[in-house]
């Protein structure tokens, strides 16, 4: 499978967000070549402060030795936030590939200056989920990123 | 109240964790003088890859608009990691004290590059305890870093 495979995966997730309810976002671990975690976002359904998509992801595939993250790639919708970016560093996650980065621009400079490989795909579908959900749901939006509506 | 007593609060915290079989770091957030939120780090008791302190007391302190965290002062027994740093630039915490940063030095560098006022107390109840727990449950600790023992 390439990026744009899993990159469905992580979509699929998303839409599964969106239909609940949620913010669309979504995540998808890889190891190997297979699938091995996927979240998303949680804010409302779980009523939850720090569980984005990529939290979600990495809580839903469990503990871990730090070893096991050295090899993972971390497929999501869109770029990360700070604190997303932290739990990367953290688990020293070496390659992130992000959907898109036009509805929000997230820490991917932070990443690479940890050396972190980052990757934007510029996928329209990630990008037409975000604008369509940004535009409904402002106020939760500007919630999920700490901000505040203009 | 004062730092002390804050920190004191999450010391208390922290050894419920530690009692609790789990890793005795806590945080307290503090808004108006007043505790508005607490929690510790419960990667043992809920078989979490991202309930540390920080992200607990986050957690319990529920949803909130962006503007809520603006004036909360965050106080952790141990300096925070990658994944707690991003938390609290994401929601703009401005205020971060610090228990001790002698058993792990946390993303200090980065939240002051980010403008987060950040003081460290080099507290040695809050270093005993972490020496004490590391010394006794290596494996554990360095999972929870995302690293690994030598």
């Amino acid at each position: 499978m390439h990026h744009a495979s899993f990159m469905q995966a992580a979509l699929d997730q998303a839409r599964t967000g969106g239909a609940e309810g949620g913010v669309p976002i979504s995540c998808v671990l890889v190891k190997n070549g297979r699938v091995v975690g996927a979240g998303h976002n949680r804010r409302v359904q779980n009523d939850s402060a720090i569980l984005h998509g990529e939290m979600d992801a990495l809580e839903a595939t469990g503990r871990r030795p730090g070893a096991w993250y050295k090899d993972v790639i971390l497929y999501t919708t869109l770029s990360p936030c700070a604190m997303c970016t932290g739990a990367i560093l953290l688990y020293g996650v070496p390659h992130v590939v992000i959907g898109e980065n036009a509805s929000f621009m997230g820490e991917e400079a932070h990443l690479k200056s940890r050396g972190v490989t980052v990757e934007v795909l510029n996928d329209p579908e990630c990008k037409a989920l975000m604008a369509c959900f940004i535009r409904d749901n402002a106020a939760l939006w500007y919630e999920d990123i700490g901000a505040e509506p203009c």
